[in-house]
């Protein structure tokens, strides 16, 4: 109980308080690339592709994940890459892990008709990643209880499950790109400072999330964590666009 | 001088130190939607577009702002709205210039070519908006040096000249959408918190910025900002790529 109850307080510290950045990576599976009719680069051509979730968009266990009104929200279970006590910038491959200080699970909740239509029109994202909500995360994984080689060389499992059925299940090691690769890029753009997140995509079997819905999401032998899912009520703004149609 | 120090302290202390997140809003004056080929929706009949710059991205005078290998950058300079001490979610239009304490002019750096391609292919907008150096600001403007009355009725006038030439000139009254709705709409999708900024948009007149230019951008009566450009190095990850080609 003492080992949970400081991974939670590092988690709250340096992940909630400290950190300024979530930067999620889209299509590092192959298959999750495939289930969205679109490419992932296998080829490894294209640079990652990256966007970003505002850290407001944190939520822990039991939840609710919240779904705006209109939203249709997809669960995406995802390794987080917490960045430690010194910000990096411009990092090497080789030398890229030196700034991790742990992992969580996280949800990359996102909702899919929002990001679809974004998609069509070349929108950005945002909106359909940002909302109150959207990053679920679990206490922190010290670095050392996920030793760089068991996580590169033998990789671990993310699971997700909702109601207790199996969704989504893959290996790490499906990453197109690995977690230094991503560390390194991120910081040849943007300095990543202590506290920040690298959410490193999502393997395929995303799926729906409905108001009721239990969502349990892991990683094996590592951590579980578990929402609800409820619906929002309306807002102060959705009133305001009401009345100005009026 | 003392108002001067403390207003940079203010700035330093609030957006720098304990803000999160820049939110910022495209297409917001109908001008420079026209200039992008892009429609802003002049009859308001659809929400703000929104996106995010992280907070890696500030940079203060005199700069420099620096242009990555690749990246061809424009300036857009924005008036940005400082949320104060308490946060907010969900606030009404009528109520929403209580979360203010004071505003920044702030250039929105874009790599636009970087982004045509985004748009075209349905990819978020992030690596166009988010490089370091990408958000350079000012020191803070208290809201009580620019009351309420004055933004929204009188309108303040925003400018940018690169080497002395005039770029942009607009008044804030030409936005599409106002100061409190902006606020209000961001509130409802994610919670606004100490700190933050949201960038109202850009007047027309957007251009490229070259090494070795000089961008002056400001608040007519309010501020003013000089900045550098540079173009940078060659990175960590642009030689690993390299090597990973030959
Ligand atoms: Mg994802
Ligand atoms: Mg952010
Ligand atoms: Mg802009």
């Amino acid at each position: 109980m003492a080992v949970a109850a400081a991974a939670s307080t590092l988690r709250n510290m340096l992940v909630q308080r400290v950190g300024k950045k979530i930067v999620a990576v889209g299509r590092n599976y192959v298959a999750h690339a495939a289930e969205m009719n679109a490419s992932a680069d296998a080829a490894r051509t294209s640079d990652p592709l990256i966007f970003l979730k505002p850290t407001s968009s944190y939520v822990l266990p039991p939840g609710p994940i919240v779904r705006p009104r209109g939203f249709e929200i997809q669960h995406e279970v995802e390794l987080g890459v917490v960045i430690g006590e010194n910000a990096v910038r411009n990092v090497s491959v080789a030398k890229a892990m030196d700034a991790v200080v742990g992992y969580v699970c996280a949800i990359d909740v996102t909702a899919r008709n929002v990001q679809n239509v974004a998609k069509e029109k070349g929108h950005p994202w945002t909106v359909s990643k940002s909302c109150d909500t959207f990053c679920p995360i679990s206490d922190l994984i010290p670095r050392q209880k996920l030793p760089d080689d068991v996580l590169l060389e033998k990789g671990v499992e993310l699971y997700l499950k909702v109601n207790g059925q199996e969704r989504q299940r893959d290996s790490t090691l499906s990453m197109v790109w690995t977690v230094p690769e991503l560390i390194s890029y991120v910081s040849s753009r943007m300095t990543l400072e202590s506290g920040d997140i690298i959410l490193t995509g999502t393997p395929s079997g995303v799926a729906y999330m409905l108001p009721g819905d239990v969502v349990e999401a892991g990683i094996t032998n590592h951590c579980s964590i578990t929402f609800d899912v409820q619906d929002g009520e309306s807002s102060a703004w959705d009133e305001y666009r009401s009345s100005m149609a009026t």
